[in-house]
């Protein structure tokens, strides 16, 4: 138990300056005045050394290697939870770690001018150089953890997960995509357009109305905040969890819809179980799971017919609106259109897996060696047609549109679509177990979505894999069935 | 020089750890969810222990010791300010350091609640741990640097600073001052009482003020943001220096002067060599010069009677006020009005220095032994009854009014009424070299002021010591004298 003991220690001091970071990294994107910035990226950097040598320190091996007798189910969880993290940090040459970072932080520079230009061959270089790292830490990872390249690096960001889990998943998706979005439209066509409400909006009334919802739906503002930022995000530290929006005057859909995907974020983070938060096996199970936390609450639950119920009359007596524009059936048609379009951050639930599978085919190819980087824009370009019948007519709009390539996060795209499925399984077993839980949600009551979840996801944190988790609470591992009909149920009628 | 840049490397880490708690103390003062407390002070503490851990890390004294060839007029004033830093932490025992703040943290908690019910008894225990252990640190580090235990613990927040050299000062000071009110008093007596502007002041438009004045003033908000917390203070990190204050809408001069106060500290902060910012050579050069630096906005420049001139018509557009109470000589006597009163905080620029000059005759006793810790709220009382004429009624308004003791703050106190006198003698001499500087002042422009101070004083930082500093500048040493000439001229016509 000693040496144990003392990895709790350890990876205690780890959670408070990732904590710190946290903190840090949301006031950077938040409130920093700009003249910090310089010094600011500073501080961040040295933090994050600073935690790498805490998970890397010379005896930690040794402590791994001993630990492991009379441990219960949580604290073995938790050892295993120790072994991968310093496994990822230990297995990469600080050469490497140090060449990475700094590749990734001059090509996303470089990117921000590079797709406002469309100057995918001005970025090429940079690029080139980050996806060369990015391969040699994919080989070295695979080879610490036995694993291919592209799995190593999908691993960081979804524990346990590997292509080959994905990859039936995705095909059933794919298979069905371009139908289904051909029947969405289609079906669109037949029913009433729907009618823009019209402002202006007031900020402070979005606000107001931001915070009444996140508390409607569970959050606890005694232990995080909302605040205002460019690109919104679920940031902060364990008991002080922040999230942001943007608002925009003219349209509140953007600042709420995206309010209540952010608390879906947050109701994770403020769910893990207490007596574990500063370890391993105590943090959120991997993106892809975040990702379905924030998909099941805003696309499964805020989107729902039944939760507009709830919103519409809060809506007009926030902004003062009535007449067919502020019906609960005019608002659901407006929260659910579908339009094929070229931004991934712009798409309809309906259209958002096709921008997610041809990255995750084209990422894994260039990691493999099987596509050239100089290649990309012509096969993102096709992939883009063949799935959504678009045509992508720049690489601004194409290929450069997303920062996770020039910054470095390779193996991350997938988690979007998955968590969108498993949000799907989460939340049909929901309703299964809790009948009522489609009419509370019509009163604004999230108590059963919540009592269900609270166990079955929130507090099994990492004390078990992501796949456990959705067998354990569905009966059923993760498929794309559920999330497909429940496409066809809210878009085909 | 090689161990010379070593040090230089771990010193910009310390830095940058010191900067990451600066802006996480600044939000856990402003913004933090109050259930964030607690983890809060976890990362807080975590990273002190870093910081502490690399400033005593086990090579540091060989590569202090080493060093020292080759050095430029900077470096070597770096290499000293790195070995009194790494003497300060490195001579308490870790166990000393652990007890000193545990007892600290417990009697703050405890202090709180011992205020609000006059209870120094109920306090006394908890204060003397606190008490006790400060004595030890002093003992030891008055060891290892060879000083008298109370210069030690002043050597902290005031290097370079002894006893002997403040005793002739507030000696001076002390003899004049019963005198010095008496008269102030009398003389006001002879003047028209200063009439109140009628509220309310809207928060948003004294805050619009403020950012004004700031400006004025020489802040770069670039490099630094004002905000709201219930202390108000100057913190943040170099790049990054965010000063507070609180409103009442019921009168705007608390947070306006307040404002120009925490101004002046910030101006310090953002007036040091670029260059250095990392190294201890680029620091401020202690409390002192730093309560010098907001004294000399604050109370030298901006209550002026040539800054009422400019100030009077800015706070009339602000408010819309009219008529005598906003005249800029009734706003002038407001702002100087001088009244004996029993809390330091809320004291005029006349009676401020008697609190000081009670509270550093005491806790130079009490570390030294001469006094015992119950007989404190007796010898406070008899202090002020001296020095003021006016009776403590209970411990709450007097010897537990602050929370420097119970907080581990001993040595601390001197440093208000020296950075008071600092700032008379600085300020006399800037108007000395640049004659345009008062009537600069009453078309609020701050340049001949600035351009005095930033060679003079910010530019130097720590590469020399204090008493330099005000040599060099003023061609003189430290006295009291022009400060009393300053408070007679001011308060007695």
């Amino acid at each position: 138990m000693q040496s144990y003991q003392i990895l709790e220690t350890r990876f205690a001091r780890f959670a408070d300056v990732e904590g710190a970071l946290g903190i840090l990294r949301w006031d950077n994107d938040t409130i920093m005045p700009a003249g910090a910035a310089g010094q600011r990226a500073g501080q961040l950097a040295a933090l994050s050394v600073i935690a790498h040598e805490l998970l890397t320190a010379p005896d930690m091996g040794d402590l791994l290697a001993e630990a492991g007798s009379g441990l219960d189910t949580w604290q073995s969880a938790n050892l295993s939870e120790m072994r991968r993290q310093h496994a990822h940090a230990n297995c990469v040459p600080a050469d490497l770690v140090e060449a990475a970072s700094r590749a990734a932080s001059v090509c996303e520079r470089a990117w921000r001018s590079a797709r406002a230009n469309s100057d995918f061959k001005g970025l090429l270089p940079l690029l080139a150089e980050v996806l060369d790292r990015q391969r040699e830490i994919g080989a070295v990872k695979g080879e610490a953890l036995g694993l291919a390249p592209y799995d190593a690096l999908l691993d960081q960001y979804d524990p346990g997960n590997r292509m080959a889990l994905i990859d039936p998943v995705f095909a059933s998706l794919r298979a069905g995509l371009p139908g289904l979005i051909a029947a969405a439209l289609e079906h669109q066509q037949s029913r009433p357009a729907p009618i823009t409400p019209s402002g202006p909006f007031p900020i402070a009334a979005q606000k107001a109305l931001a915070e009444r919802l996140m508390a409607t739906v569970g959050f606890d503002a005694e232990r995080g905040r909302l605040d205002i930022s460019t690109h919104p995000f679920c940031g902060g530290a364990n008991d002080d969890v922040r999230i942001t929006t943007r608002y925009d005057e003219s349209d509140f859909s953007t600042a709420l819809m995206g309010v209540l995907h952010e608390t879906g974020h947050a109701l994770y983070e403020q769910g893990r179980p207490r007596d574990w938060l500063s370890q391993p096996a105590g943090q959120a199970r991997g993106m892809a799971m975040h990702e379905s936390q924030s998909l099941l609450i805003e696309m499964q639950a805020c989107r729902s017919r039944e939760f507009m119920s709830f919103l519409a009359p809060l809506l007009r007596e926030s902004f003062g609106g009535s007449g067919p524009a502020w019906e609960a059936d005019n608002l659901h048609r407006r929260v659910t259109r579908v339009e094929p379009g070229l931004i991934r951050v712009d798409a309809d639930e309906v259209t958002y897996p096709a921008h997610v599978l041809v990255r995750y085919d084209l990422e894994r190819r260039l990691i493999a060696g099987d596509l050239a980087l100089a290649d990309l824009p012509g096969a993102f370009n096709d992939g883009i047609h063949e799935l959504l019948g678009v045509t992508v007519p720049d690489d601004r709009r194409g290929c450069l549109q997303d920062i996770h390539w020039s910054a470095g996060l390779w193996g991350y795209f997938p988690t979007y679509t998955l968590g969108a499925i498993t949000a799907a399984q989460l939340f049909h077993a929901a309703c299964r177990d809790e009948p009522a839980l489609p009419s509370c949600l019509a009163q604004g009551d999230f108590t059963p979505l919540l009592r269900w979840l609270r166990p079955r996801v929130h507090e099994r944190a990492s004390s078990v894999t992501a796949a456990e988790i959705v067998r354990d609470a569905t009966g059923a591992p993760l498929s794309a069935d559920i999330y497909q009909a429940h496409l066809k149920r809210r878009y085909l009628g």
